[in-house]
Protein backbone atom coordinates (compact mmCIF):
# COMPACT_ATOMS: atom_id res chain seq x y z
CA UNK A 1 0.00 0.00 0.00
CA UNK A 2 1.29 3.44 -0.72
CA UNK A 3 1.46 6.98 1.83
CA UNK A 4 -1.49 7.73 -1.14
CA UNK A 5 -3.26 5.02 -0.85
CA UNK A 6 -3.73 5.19 2.60
CA UNK A 7 -4.46 9.21 2.87
CA UNK A 8 -7.21 7.84 0.30
CA UNK A 9 -8.67 4.79 2.92
CA UNK A 10 -8.38 7.98 5.40
CA UNK A 11 -10.61 10.38 3.48
CA UNK A 12 -12.88 7.67 1.91
CA UNK A 13 -13.52 6.02 5.87
CA UNK A 14 -13.35 9.16 7.43
CA UNK A 15 -11.16 7.76 10.02
CA UNK A 16 -7.45 7.74 11.10
CA UNK A 17 -7.85 5.04 13.55
CA UNK A 18 -5.92 1.64 13.85
CA UNK A 19 -7.03 -1.10 16.49
CA UNK A 20 -4.43 -2.50 18.11
CA UNK A 21 -4.50 -6.28 18.76
CA UNK A 22 -2.49 -6.75 21.50
CA UNK A 23 -4.68 -10.42 22.92
CA UNK A 24 -3.94 -11.49 26.49
CA UNK A 25 -5.83 -15.21 27.04
CA UNK A 26 -6.19 -13.75 30.40
CA UNK A 27 -8.26 -10.60 29.58
CA UNK A 28 -10.79 -12.08 26.59
CA UNK A 29 -14.30 -13.41 27.56
CA UNK A 30 -13.85 -16.84 29.45
CA UNK A 31 -16.20 -18.29 26.95
CA UNK A 32 -13.69 -17.86 23.63
CA UNK A 33 -11.41 -20.39 25.45
CA UNK A 34 -13.77 -22.87 24.13
CA UNK A 35 -12.83 -22.47 20.71
CA UNK A 36 -9.71 -24.36 18.66
CA UNK A 37 -7.52 -20.62 18.19
CA UNK A 38 -9.03 -17.90 21.15
CA UNK A 39 -6.59 -15.45 19.80
CA UNK A 40 -7.75 -15.63 16.51
CA UNK A 41 -11.55 -15.88 16.94
CA UNK A 42 -11.28 -13.13 19.65
CA UNK A 43 -9.50 -10.73 16.61
CA UNK A 44 -11.91 -12.31 13.67
CA UNK A 45 -14.90 -10.98 15.69
CA UNK A 46 -13.43 -7.92 16.82
CA UNK A 47 -12.23 -7.38 12.84
CA UNK A 48 -15.70 -8.15 11.45
CA UNK A 49 -17.34 -5.33 13.54
CA UNK A 50 -14.61 -3.23 13.16
CA UNK A 51 -12.92 -2.97 9.63
CA UNK A 52 -15.64 -0.22 8.79
CA UNK A 53 -14.37 1.95 11.12
CA UNK A 54 -10.78 1.99 11.21
CA UNK A 55 -7.95 1.96 8.13
CA UNK A 56 -5.57 0.04 10.38
CA UNK A 57 -5.04 -3.37 12.51
CA UNK A 58 -2.23 -3.70 14.57
CA UNK A 59 -1.09 -6.70 16.13
CA UNK A 60 2.07 -6.38 18.65
CA UNK A 61 3.99 -9.76 18.42
CA UNK A 62 4.51 -10.10 21.96
CA UNK A 63 1.28 -11.06 23.09
CA UNK A 64 1.54 -14.00 20.34
CA UNK A 65 4.69 -14.88 20.88
CA UNK A 66 3.96 -15.37 24.48
CA UNK A 67 2.43 -18.60 23.61
CA UNK A 68 4.74 -20.15 21.37
CA UNK A 69 4.07 -21.91 18.25
CA UNK A 70 -0.04 -21.58 18.84
CA UNK A 71 0.55 -18.00 18.85
CA UNK A 72 2.72 -17.37 15.94
CA UNK A 73 -0.44 -19.07 13.73
CA UNK A 74 -2.70 -17.21 15.45
CA UNK A 75 -0.50 -14.48 14.38
CA UNK A 76 -0.61 -15.63 10.37
CA UNK A 77 -4.00 -16.21 10.57
CA UNK A 78 -4.92 -13.16 11.95
CA UNK A 79 -3.04 -11.27 9.06
CA UNK A 80 -4.40 -14.03 6.19
CA UNK A 81 -7.66 -13.42 7.00
CA UNK A 82 -6.78 -9.49 7.00
CA UNK A 83 -5.21 -9.85 3.31
CA UNK A 84 -7.96 -12.01 2.23
CA UNK A 85 -10.83 -10.20 3.51
CA UNK A 86 -9.86 -6.24 4.25
CA UNK A 87 -6.93 -5.80 1.27
CA UNK A 88 -7.79 -2.50 1.56
CA UNK A 89 -6.58 -1.87 5.34
CA UNK A 90 -3.50 -1.03 6.28
CA UNK A 91 -1.56 -3.79 8.79
CA UNK A 92 1.18 -2.98 11.06
CA UNK A 93 3.38 -5.81 12.65
CA UNK A 94 4.33 -4.12 15.81
CA UNK A 95 7.65 -5.90 16.54
CA UNK A 96 10.31 -2.91 17.49
CA UNK A 97 13.09 -4.92 15.93
CA UNK A 98 16.08 -3.82 14.85
CA UNK A 99 19.93 -5.85 14.46
CA UNK A 100 22.85 -6.11 12.44
CA UNK A 101 22.55 -5.53 8.97
CA UNK A 102 21.87 -8.99 7.34
CA UNK A 103 19.90 -9.83 10.62
CA UNK A 104 17.74 -6.86 10.13
CA UNK A 105 17.05 -8.17 6.51
CA UNK A 106 15.92 -11.84 8.02
CA UNK A 107 13.28 -9.81 10.36
CA UNK A 108 11.94 -7.87 7.48
CA UNK A 109 11.41 -10.96 5.24
CA UNK A 110 9.54 -12.31 8.06
CA UNK A 111 6.94 -9.53 8.42
CA UNK A 112 6.90 -8.20 4.54
CA UNK A 113 7.50 -11.52 2.66
CA UNK A 114 6.68 -14.46 4.18
CA UNK A 115 3.45 -12.30 6.48
CA UNK A 116 2.85 -10.02 4.34
CA UNK A 117 2.09 -7.01 6.49
CA UNK A 118 2.00 -4.06 5.13
CA UNK A 119 4.77 -2.24 7.77
CA UNK A 120 6.48 -3.17 10.79
CA UNK A 121 7.78 -1.44 14.32
CA UNK A 122 11.51 -0.52 13.83
CA UNK A 123 13.55 0.26 17.16
CA UNK A 124 16.62 3.07 16.06
CA UNK A 125 19.51 2.46 18.15
CA UNK A 126 21.65 0.48 16.05
CA UNK A 127 21.55 3.27 13.97
CA UNK A 128 21.64 2.93 9.75
CA UNK A 129 22.51 -0.11 8.87
CA UNK A 130 19.68 -1.85 11.32
CA UNK A 131 16.82 0.15 9.78
CA UNK A 132 18.09 0.55 6.30
CA UNK A 133 17.41 -3.52 5.26
CA UNK A 134 13.40 -2.93 6.24
CA UNK A 135 13.61 0.31 4.07
CA UNK A 136 14.85 -1.61 1.20
CA UNK A 137 11.51 -3.38 0.68
CA UNK A 138 8.95 -1.14 -1.50
CA UNK A 139 5.22 -0.62 -0.94
CA UNK A 140 6.64 -1.31 2.97
CA UNK A 141 6.59 0.86 5.38
CA UNK A 142 9.12 0.88 8.01
CA UNK A 143 7.82 2.61 11.49
CA UNK A 144 10.40 4.09 13.37
CA UNK A 145 10.09 4.77 16.89
CA UNK A 146 10.77 8.57 17.82
CA UNK A 147 9.21 9.23 21.00
CA UNK A 148 7.30 6.77 22.52
CA UNK A 149 4.54 7.02 25.09
CA UNK A 150 5.54 4.93 28.12
CA UNK A 151 6.66 6.23 31.64
CA UNK A 152 10.58 5.79 31.20
CA UNK A 153 10.26 6.62 27.32
CA UNK A 154 12.35 10.24 27.70
CA UNK A 155 14.90 8.27 30.11
CA UNK A 156 16.78 8.05 26.53
CA UNK A 157 14.52 9.67 24.03
CA UNK A 158 14.67 12.74 26.39
CA UNK A 159 18.53 13.43 26.86
CA UNK A 160 19.89 16.35 25.24
CA UNK A 161 22.87 15.70 22.12
CA UNK A 162 23.57 18.48 20.41
CA UNK A 163 21.26 20.74 22.19
CA UNK A 164 18.68 18.54 21.17
CA UNK A 165 16.61 15.72 22.52
CA UNK A 166 17.44 12.49 21.29
CA UNK A 167 14.18 11.84 19.70
CA UNK A 168 14.58 14.51 17.72
CA UNK A 169 18.19 13.50 16.45
CA UNK A 170 17.21 10.19 15.71
CA UNK A 171 13.92 12.06 13.48
CA UNK A 172 16.85 14.06 11.81
CA UNK A 173 19.37 11.28 10.87
CA UNK A 174 16.61 9.27 9.91
CA UNK A 175 15.84 11.03 7.12
CA UNK A 176 18.83 10.96 5.39
CA UNK A 177 18.75 7.55 5.13
CA UNK A 178 18.01 5.61 1.87
CA UNK A 179 14.17 5.08 0.42
CA UNK A 180 13.64 7.30 3.99
CA UNK A 181 10.27 7.89 1.85
CA UNK A 182 9.15 4.74 3.28
CA UNK A 183 9.28 5.61 6.93
CA UNK A 184 6.31 6.22 8.89
CA UNK A 185 7.58 7.56 12.97
CA UNK A 186 5.68 6.25 15.89
CA UNK A 187 4.88 9.30 18.37
CA UNK A 188 3.36 8.82 21.73
CA UNK A 189 0.10 10.41 22.74
CA UNK A 190 0.85 11.63 25.84
CA UNK A 191 3.20 13.85 25.00
CA UNK A 192 1.25 16.18 22.62
CA UNK A 193 2.56 19.47 23.25
CA UNK A 194 5.87 17.77 21.35
CA UNK A 195 4.44 17.55 18.40
CA UNK A 196 4.48 20.98 17.21
CA UNK A 197 8.55 20.50 17.24
CA UNK A 198 8.66 16.97 15.56
CA UNK A 199 6.39 18.21 12.74
CA UNK A 200 9.07 21.07 12.02
CA UNK A 201 11.35 18.13 11.81
CA UNK A 202 9.34 16.26 10.14
CA UNK A 203 6.13 17.69 8.05
CA UNK A 204 4.81 15.43 5.51
CA UNK A 205 5.63 12.01 6.58
CA UNK A 206 2.94 9.45 8.73
CA UNK A 207 2.89 9.12 12.29
CA UNK A 208 1.73 5.75 14.18
CA UNK A 209 0.43 7.41 17.45
CA UNK A 210 -0.24 4.75 20.17
CA UNK A 211 -1.19 6.25 23.83
CA UNK A 212 -4.68 7.56 22.88
CA UNK A 213 -7.42 6.03 25.58
CA UNK A 214 -5.92 3.87 28.50
CA UNK A 215 -2.34 5.44 28.76
CA UNK A 216 -3.83 9.06 28.64
CA UNK A 217 -3.76 11.06 25.84
CA UNK A 218 -6.48 13.51 24.00
CA UNK A 219 -6.92 12.85 20.14
CA UNK A 220 -7.64 16.78 19.66
CA UNK A 221 -4.25 18.15 21.52
CA UNK A 222 -2.28 15.38 18.86
CA UNK A 223 -4.22 16.22 15.67
CA UNK A 224 -3.87 20.36 16.58
CA UNK A 225 -0.05 20.13 16.16
CA UNK A 226 0.15 16.69 14.16
CA UNK A 227 -1.86 16.69 11.22
CA UNK A 228 -0.84 17.63 7.58
CA UNK A 229 -2.47 18.03 4.51
CA UNK A 230 -2.95 14.65 3.70
CA UNK A 231 -3.99 13.30 7.31
CA UNK A 232 -0.38 11.91 8.28
CA UNK A 233 -1.23 10.53 11.24
CA UNK A 234 -2.84 6.97 12.28
CA UNK A 235 -4.24 6.76 16.05
CA UNK A 236 -3.61 3.38 18.23
CA UNK A 237 -5.98 2.28 20.57
CA UNK A 238 -6.21 -1.07 22.03
CA UNK A 239 -7.09 -2.02 25.35
CA UNK A 240 -9.78 0.57 25.44
CA UNK A 241 -11.12 -0.89 22.04
CA UNK A 242 -10.66 -4.59 22.28
CA UNK A 243 -11.42 -5.27 26.34
CA UNK A 244 -14.42 -2.64 26.39
CA UNK A 245 -16.85 -5.70 27.00
CA UNK A 246 -16.11 -8.16 29.13
CA UNK A 247 -18.36 -11.24 27.90
CA UNK A 248 -20.40 -12.25 24.41
CA UNK A 249 -20.60 -8.38 23.82
CA UNK A 250 -17.06 -7.95 23.38
CA UNK A 251 -17.15 -7.18 19.80
CA UNK A 252 -20.28 -4.87 19.85
CA UNK A 253 -18.69 -2.73 23.01
CA UNK A 254 -15.24 -2.80 20.57
CA UNK A 255 -17.76 -1.44 17.90
CA UNK A 256 -19.31 1.35 20.12
CA UNK A 257 -16.10 2.59 21.17
CA UNK A 258 -14.48 2.96 17.65
CA UNK A 259 -17.43 4.00 16.60
CA UNK A 260 -16.89 7.02 19.26
CA UNK A 261 -13.62 7.34 18.15
CA UNK A 262 -13.85 7.13 14.36
CA UNK A 263 -17.07 10.22 14.76
CA UNK A 264 -14.53 12.61 16.66
CA UNK A 265 -12.19 11.88 13.76
CA UNK A 266 -15.05 12.80 11.38
CA UNK A 267 -15.39 16.05 12.54
CA UNK A 268 -11.45 16.65 12.67
CA UNK A 269 -11.17 15.85 8.75
CA UNK A 270 -14.44 17.90 8.11
CA UNK A 271 -11.78 21.14 8.67
CA UNK A 272 -8.85 19.59 6.63
CA UNK B 1 21.81 -20.13 36.15
CA UNK B 2 23.38 -17.83 38.14
CA UNK B 3 26.50 -15.96 37.31
CA UNK B 4 28.56 -17.90 39.66
CA UNK B 5 27.82 -20.68 38.20
CA UNK B 6 28.42 -19.54 34.56
CA UNK B 7 31.72 -18.76 35.69
CA UNK B 8 32.33 -22.15 37.56
CA UNK B 9 31.22 -23.86 33.98
CA UNK B 10 33.91 -21.27 32.37
CA UNK B 11 36.71 -22.37 34.65
CA UNK B 12 35.88 -26.28 34.45
CA UNK B 13 35.38 -25.68 30.52
CA UNK B 14 38.12 -23.29 30.19
CA UNK B 15 36.49 -21.45 27.87
CA UNK B 16 33.80 -18.39 27.80
CA UNK B 17 32.86 -18.87 23.98
CA UNK B 18 29.26 -18.26 22.93
CA UNK B 19 28.77 -20.33 19.35
CA UNK B 20 25.37 -18.19 17.82
CA UNK B 21 23.05 -20.36 15.84
CA UNK B 22 22.10 -18.10 12.86
CA UNK B 23 20.49 -20.49 10.86
CA UNK B 24 20.17 -19.30 7.11
CA UNK B 25 18.64 -22.27 4.89
CA UNK B 26 20.93 -20.51 1.88
CA UNK B 27 23.75 -21.29 3.38
CA UNK B 28 23.67 -24.65 5.23
CA UNK B 29 24.95 -28.03 3.74
CA UNK B 30 22.41 -28.20 0.80
CA UNK B 31 22.46 -32.32 1.83
CA UNK B 32 20.14 -30.91 5.08
CA UNK B 33 17.14 -29.47 2.59
CA UNK B 34 16.13 -33.11 2.80
CA UNK B 35 15.38 -33.57 6.12
CA UNK B 36 12.06 -32.48 7.81
CA UNK B 37 13.48 -29.64 9.67
CA UNK B 38 16.63 -28.70 8.55
CA UNK B 39 17.10 -26.12 10.53
CA UNK B 40 16.82 -28.03 14.08
CA UNK B 41 19.18 -30.71 12.19
CA UNK B 42 22.16 -27.81 11.69
CA UNK B 43 21.65 -27.31 15.13
CA UNK B 44 21.90 -30.87 16.49
CA UNK B 45 24.92 -31.40 14.47
CA UNK B 46 26.98 -27.88 15.45
CA UNK B 47 25.79 -28.29 19.37
CA UNK B 48 26.86 -32.50 19.48
CA UNK B 49 29.80 -31.07 18.31
CA UNK B 50 30.82 -28.29 19.71
CA UNK B 51 29.42 -28.27 23.13
CA UNK B 52 32.30 -29.19 25.44
CA UNK B 53 34.17 -26.23 24.03
CA UNK B 54 31.48 -23.76 24.31
CA UNK B 55 29.56 -22.17 27.38
CA UNK B 56 26.33 -20.84 25.88
CA UNK B 57 24.43 -20.84 22.76
CA UNK B 58 22.56 -17.75 20.81
CA UNK B 59 20.11 -18.52 19.04
CA UNK B 60 18.96 -14.94 17.37
CA UNK B 61 15.17 -14.97 16.70
CA UNK B 62 15.48 -13.16 12.99
CA UNK B 63 16.68 -16.33 11.60
CA UNK B 64 13.72 -18.13 13.13
CA UNK B 65 11.19 -16.00 12.49
CA UNK B 66 11.55 -15.73 9.00
CA UNK B 67 10.69 -18.91 7.95
CA UNK B 68 7.29 -18.54 10.47
CA UNK B 69 6.04 -21.07 12.43
CA UNK B 70 8.31 -23.61 10.78
CA UNK B 71 11.40 -21.76 12.24
CA UNK B 72 9.45 -20.96 15.51
CA UNK B 73 9.45 -24.65 15.92
CA UNK B 74 13.03 -25.22 14.79
CA UNK B 75 13.95 -22.68 17.56
CA UNK B 76 11.62 -24.49 20.12
CA UNK B 77 13.39 -27.82 19.44
CA UNK B 78 16.41 -26.05 19.76
CA UNK B 79 16.10 -24.66 23.21
CA UNK B 80 14.61 -28.19 24.10
CA UNK B 81 17.22 -30.30 22.65
CA UNK B 82 19.86 -27.74 24.57
CA UNK B 83 17.63 -28.02 27.99
CA UNK B 84 17.50 -31.88 28.21
CA UNK B 85 21.00 -32.57 26.78
CA UNK B 86 23.11 -29.41 27.95
CA UNK B 87 21.17 -28.27 31.22
CA UNK B 88 25.28 -26.47 31.94
CA UNK B 89 25.13 -24.53 28.70
CA UNK B 90 23.57 -20.91 28.88
CA UNK B 91 21.18 -20.15 26.61
CA UNK B 92 20.60 -16.56 25.16
CA UNK B 93 17.44 -15.94 22.63
CA UNK B 94 19.28 -12.84 20.74
CA UNK B 95 16.05 -11.42 20.68
CA UNK B 96 16.76 -7.46 20.89
CA UNK B 97 13.04 -7.10 22.29
CA UNK B 98 11.81 -3.96 24.09
CA UNK B 99 8.04 -2.39 24.39
CA UNK B 100 6.06 -0.69 27.04
CA UNK B 101 5.77 -2.19 30.71
CA UNK B 102 2.54 -5.29 30.16
CA UNK B 103 4.48 -5.33 26.74
CA UNK B 104 7.78 -6.78 28.14
CA UNK B 105 5.79 -8.41 30.50
CA UNK B 106 4.55 -11.03 27.82
CA UNK B 107 8.17 -10.94 25.40
CA UNK B 108 9.42 -11.91 28.86
CA UNK B 109 7.19 -14.93 29.61
CA UNK B 110 8.20 -16.55 25.76
CA UNK B 111 11.53 -16.46 25.75
CA UNK B 112 12.01 -17.09 30.21
CA UNK B 113 9.00 -19.12 30.64
CA UNK B 114 7.87 -20.65 27.41
CA UNK B 115 10.85 -21.39 25.99
CA UNK B 116 13.11 -21.42 29.25
CA UNK B 117 16.12 -19.31 27.77
CA UNK B 118 18.70 -18.18 30.50
CA UNK B 119 18.44 -14.72 28.84
CA UNK B 120 17.96 -12.54 26.07
CA UNK B 121 18.82 -9.32 24.80
CA UNK B 122 17.05 -6.29 24.84
CA UNK B 123 16.96 -3.11 23.35
CA UNK B 124 17.04 0.44 25.74
CA UNK B 125 15.96 3.29 23.88
CA UNK B 126 12.71 2.77 25.37
CA UNK B 127 14.19 3.46 28.69
CA UNK B 128 13.00 1.50 32.25
CA UNK B 129 9.81 0.68 32.16
CA UNK B 130 10.76 -1.37 28.91
CA UNK B 131 13.33 -3.17 30.51
CA UNK B 132 12.12 -3.83 33.97
CA UNK B 133 9.90 -6.30 33.13
CA UNK B 134 12.67 -8.43 32.28
CA UNK B 135 14.88 -7.74 35.17
CA UNK B 136 12.02 -9.06 37.15
CA UNK B 137 12.55 -13.02 36.66
CA UNK B 138 14.67 -14.35 38.74
CA UNK B 139 17.79 -16.83 37.91
CA UNK B 140 17.45 -14.93 34.23
CA UNK B 141 19.67 -12.68 32.82
CA UNK B 142 18.54 -9.11 30.61
CA UNK B 143 21.20 -8.39 28.37
CA UNK B 144 21.12 -4.91 27.18
CA UNK B 145 22.13 -3.78 24.35
CA UNK B 146 24.83 -0.97 25.27
CA UNK B 147 27.54 -0.69 21.68
CA UNK B 148 27.08 -2.70 18.94
CA UNK B 149 29.35 -3.97 16.28
CA UNK B 150 27.69 -3.07 13.15
CA UNK B 151 29.05 -0.40 11.15
CA UNK B 152 25.81 2.13 12.02
CA UNK B 153 26.34 1.25 15.88
CA UNK B 154 27.59 4.91 16.68
CA UNK B 155 24.69 6.36 14.67
CA UNK B 156 23.03 7.33 17.94
CA UNK B 157 24.98 5.33 20.60
CA UNK B 158 28.20 7.51 19.61
CA UNK B 159 26.21 11.14 20.62
CA UNK B 160 27.63 13.07 23.07
CA UNK B 161 24.93 14.05 25.95
CA UNK B 162 25.93 15.09 29.28
CA UNK B 163 29.86 15.09 27.91
CA UNK B 164 29.29 11.28 27.83
CA UNK B 165 28.39 9.37 24.87
CA UNK B 166 24.95 7.76 24.84
CA UNK B 167 26.25 4.22 25.09
CA UNK B 168 27.51 5.30 28.67
CA UNK B 169 24.22 6.67 29.79
CA UNK B 170 22.92 3.55 28.81
CA UNK B 171 25.40 1.65 30.99
CA UNK B 172 24.95 4.08 34.05
CA UNK B 173 20.97 3.99 33.90
CA UNK B 174 20.73 0.67 33.51
CA UNK B 175 22.92 0.07 36.98
CA UNK B 176 19.98 2.53 38.96
CA UNK B 177 16.84 -0.18 37.87
CA UNK B 178 15.58 -2.56 40.05
CA UNK B 179 17.11 -6.15 39.89
CA UNK B 180 20.47 -4.55 37.92
CA UNK B 181 22.19 -7.65 39.30
CA UNK B 182 20.25 -9.64 35.90
CA UNK B 183 21.43 -7.53 33.65
CA UNK B 184 24.70 -8.41 31.36
CA UNK B 185 25.21 -6.40 28.55
CA UNK B 186 26.12 -6.29 24.60
CA UNK B 187 29.37 -4.59 24.10
CA UNK B 188 30.90 -4.94 20.38
CA UNK B 189 34.44 -6.34 20.13
CA UNK B 190 34.98 -4.00 16.94
CA UNK B 191 35.40 -1.09 18.87
CA UNK B 192 38.28 -3.12 22.04
CA UNK B 193 40.07 0.38 23.05
CA UNK B 194 36.34 1.40 24.37
CA UNK B 195 36.35 -1.47 26.61
CA UNK B 196 38.90 0.23 29.25
CA UNK B 197 36.45 3.50 29.51
CA UNK B 198 33.18 0.72 29.63
CA UNK B 199 34.71 -1.36 32.42
CA UNK B 200 35.49 1.71 34.70
CA UNK B 201 31.48 2.40 34.38
CA UNK B 202 30.19 -1.48 34.78
CA UNK B 203 33.15 -3.18 36.71
CA UNK B 204 31.54 -6.99 37.43
CA UNK B 205 28.38 -7.21 34.90
CA UNK B 206 28.79 -9.73 32.16
CA UNK B 207 29.27 -8.62 28.86
CA UNK B 208 28.05 -10.50 25.55
CA UNK B 209 30.11 -9.74 22.67
CA UNK B 210 29.42 -10.07 19.25
CA UNK B 211 32.04 -8.91 16.49
CA UNK B 212 34.69 -11.33 17.37
CA UNK B 213 35.72 -13.26 13.99
CA UNK B 214 33.50 -12.47 10.69
CA UNK B 215 33.27 -8.71 11.93
CA UNK B 216 36.56 -7.97 12.12
CA UNK B 217 36.97 -8.03 16.35
CA UNK B 218 40.38 -8.98 18.09
CA UNK B 219 39.82 -11.65 20.87
CA UNK B 220 43.77 -10.44 22.64
CA UNK B 221 42.31 -6.22 22.31
CA UNK B 222 38.87 -7.34 23.98
CA UNK B 223 40.21 -9.52 26.88
CA UNK B 224 43.15 -7.23 27.93
CA UNK B 225 40.52 -4.47 29.11
CA UNK B 226 37.19 -6.57 29.03
CA UNK B 227 38.34 -9.39 32.10
CA UNK B 228 37.69 -9.24 35.09
CA UNK B 229 38.34 -11.44 38.13
CA UNK B 230 35.03 -13.39 37.19
CA UNK B 231 35.83 -13.55 33.64
CA UNK B 232 32.72 -11.34 33.06
CA UNK B 233 32.91 -12.05 29.20
CA UNK B 234 31.27 -13.89 26.97
CA UNK B 235 32.71 -14.12 23.23
CA UNK B 236 30.09 -14.84 20.67
CA UNK B 237 31.11 -16.22 17.35
CA UNK B 238 28.43 -16.91 14.75
CA UNK B 239 29.40 -17.27 10.99
CA UNK B 240 32.88 -17.88 11.25
CA UNK B 241 32.38 -21.15 13.26
CA UNK B 242 28.87 -22.76 12.30
CA UNK B 243 29.81 -21.85 8.33
CA UNK B 244 33.38 -23.13 8.58
CA UNK B 245 32.38 -26.10 6.31
CA UNK B 246 30.38 -26.22 3.20
CA UNK B 247 29.43 -29.51 3.11
CA UNK B 248 28.78 -32.92 5.04
CA UNK B 249 31.93 -32.12 7.05
CA UNK B 250 30.21 -28.63 8.71
CA UNK B 251 30.23 -29.90 11.95
CA UNK B 252 33.58 -31.24 12.12
CA UNK B 253 34.78 -27.67 10.90
CA UNK B 254 32.67 -25.82 13.16
CA UNK B 255 34.43 -28.04 16.05
CA UNK B 256 37.95 -27.02 14.89
CA UNK B 257 37.07 -23.36 14.83
CA UNK B 258 35.44 -23.76 18.39
CA UNK B 259 38.99 -25.26 19.26
CA UNK B 260 41.01 -22.70 18.03
CA UNK B 261 39.25 -19.97 19.79
CA UNK B 262 38.86 -22.26 22.89
CA UNK B 263 42.62 -23.23 22.32
CA UNK B 264 43.09 -19.27 22.92
CA UNK B 265 40.86 -18.83 25.70
CA UNK B 266 42.53 -21.07 27.49
CA UNK B 267 45.74 -19.66 27.11
CA UNK B 268 44.10 -16.23 28.29
CA UNK B 269 41.93 -17.88 31.63
CA UNK B 270 45.52 -18.97 33.08
CA UNK B 271 47.21 -15.75 33.29
CA UNK B 272 44.16 -14.53 35.27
Amino acid sequence: MTQQELTHQIKKKKSFLCIGLDVDLTKIPPYLLEFEDPIFEFNKQIIDATHHLTVAYKPNTAFYEAYGIKGWSSLEKTINYLNENHPDIFTIADAKRGDIGNTSTMYAKAFFEDLNFDSVTVAPYMGSDSVEPFLAFEEKFTILLALTSNKGGLDFQGLKVNENELYKEVLKKALTWKNNQNLMFVVGATKAEYFKGIRKIVPNHFFLVPGVGAQGGNLQDVCKYGLTKNVGLLINSSRGIIYAGKDENFATKAKEQAFDLQQQMEVILSSL
